[in-house]
């Protein structure tokens, strides 16, 4: 095995996301289902984006997240998307590039425009999402740098992507360059009606040997299609090597054979977003784990992550989280 | 006189902002001059972009954040100003009507983008500005809808926007208009460098009868060339029938024939990021004088929404400045 060049490679969406506040009413009235994702197409987009509020927009994408904290963890990190050579995809790449990811993917000129998601916060800092596929879904196996993804210690792939099918082509293209170059695999499921479109393909995925499988509670029930999340868990448990599965305010357990880990949330002063939790929770876990570091300690990053990540607006990190880390003595 | 459809209309730069933090040696190692606006070219908007950290969008300009302001205050507000068919554009376009303010300039397609602003944001609050201005300069008179200006109680115009010769012309056109209408007229100087290039010019403007004339300390002194702010003071009170002068912590006066009016600055928990801070003054003293309120409690509605813009990211309020009003006792 040779050495790496980076701790984490993320292939995902690359999104910009338009985040504005809405009350609890505006999402019965567009018939939203709060703290949901789903897809929108351009005539949707339009009808949500002209009657919502002032927006912020900053860059998102849920692996783009991921990867975005490792980085702000001080991590090697690299990144592969698709973004279309317009302003938000200016905007997406500048951000990923200065926080020091490698992120070489060239824009692509098919017509579609960078990748977007509408995010609504109502009060309770919940977010619902509308994410409308621009060019980011047009990532396929001819835009993998496989000799990026053999230099990384662990490859994470995003599950939304898994909705093109030249994307899952890809998945499996780097998965195979990864396993055979000798390193980890990881996968979030990213959203319990994203698992409800490919669960056999999931499924499959999974116990073709992925290392490291993330979800929370919605995601993981549904995979197994269940309502206990004991059951899932035990489930989740025979089919990889290593479950993280997370359970907002309740925490999260990672599952490792026998072994349960139990870690608990964060403190928050106010919750004012939650856009990004689980992106944030993944970045602390996958820079602890390919740090060689305790999976407990490992667990608590991921925790620590989510919760700086929910205190403000957006799903980028806002402060070093190197030096916050260090501030909670769980690295040194 | 016929009766207003608008409290305030504005005629400024459409400019979405691009908001990242930076230490103060980024800063010295750039020559930029902490706390200043420059404009800068593709080369040098680039250059800057390439090496500042990860940033956020969110729609900026001055005079577009003051009529942002006055529509947050229950005003009814319209902005004429002119950005690209390009996501800038959409994002200007969209922030600006979400709130309820009437713009119905087309976007124009000349090849130059929409004007954005890469503003750094210092530990201390101070904001940097390097302002790429696009085609929100190419405002001229034939994008004035005089029909517009002469339905609104007060014509607010941007110092920033008299750097364009097209842009003077369209300046005295909507003034005469707004002057034969019998509506009162206002500018803000803008900046001290922008007072700099056109002193003369600025003079002529304010004598030939604007009502109401906003600077802060730098402008003002810089217009009339002294080092005293009492000396800067007692000139622009004779040129102008209103006077509303900023000094930052220290308040501000507004002088009025030979009454002088000092409003304190309300305190602030922390300052964050000091964009804006003058846009939302002017927000709160023109939707207060266009009410026909006292004096003294448009100047306290004025330092009032400046407090809330410093005390975050961005120059366009977070929260609801009517309800925060009420909460402060000043309006009911």
């Amino acid at each position: 095995m040779t050495e790496t060049r980076y701790d984490v490679i993320g292939i995902g969406n690359a999104i910009v996301d338009i985040i504005g506040r809405c009350d609890d009413p505006y999402l019965t009235g567009h018939g939203l289902a709060k703290g949901s994702m789903r897809l929108v197409n351009a005539a949707e987009v339009e009808k949500i984006y002209s009657t919502m509020g002032p927006a912020t927009e900053i860059s998102g994408g849920s692996a783009a997240n991921t990867i975005a904290g490792i980085a702000s963890f001080g991590g090697r990190a690299a990144f592969i998307g698709t973004v279309a050579n317009d302003d938000f995809g200016k905007v997406f790449s500048h951000d990923i590039r200065s926080i020091g990811v490698a992120f070489n993917a060239p824009a692509v000129a098919d017509g579609a425009p960078t990748s977007r998601c509408l995010i609504l916060v109502t009060p309770d800092g919940e977010r619902t999402m509308n994410t409308f596929l621009g060019v980011s879904t047009s990532l396929g196996e001819t835009q993998l740098d496989l000799e990026m993804i053999r230099a990384a210690s662990i490859l994470y792939l995003e599950g939304y992507l898994f909705d093109e099918p030249q994307a899952k082509a890809a998945f499996r293209t780097a998965l195979k360059a990864a396993k055979d170059a000798g390193r980890k695999t990881a996968l979030t499921l990213s959203d319990g009606f994203c698992v409800d479109r490919h669960r056999e393909e999931f499924l499959e995925l999974i116990r073709s040997g992925i290392d490291i499988l993330f979800a929370n509670e919605a995601e993981i029930k549904s995979l197994y299609q269940t309502d206990s999340f004991e059951t899932a868990a035990e489930n989740a448990r025979k089919d990889a090597k290593l479950a993280v599965l997370t359970r907002s305010g309740k925490g999260s357990e990672i599952h490792c054979g026998d072994k349960t880990i139990s870690i608990p949330a964060y403190p928050v002063e106010k919750v004012v977003d939650t856009t990004g939790a689980g992106d944030l929770y993944a970045a602390g876990f996958l820079f602890g784990y390919a740090r060689g570091l305790d999976l407990e300690i490992a667990g608590k990053l991921a925790s620590l992550a989510a919760s700086e990540i929910i205190s403000h607006i957006g799903a980028r990190p806002s402060v070093s989280l190197a030096e916050f880390a260090k501030q909670h003595g769980l690295i040194t």
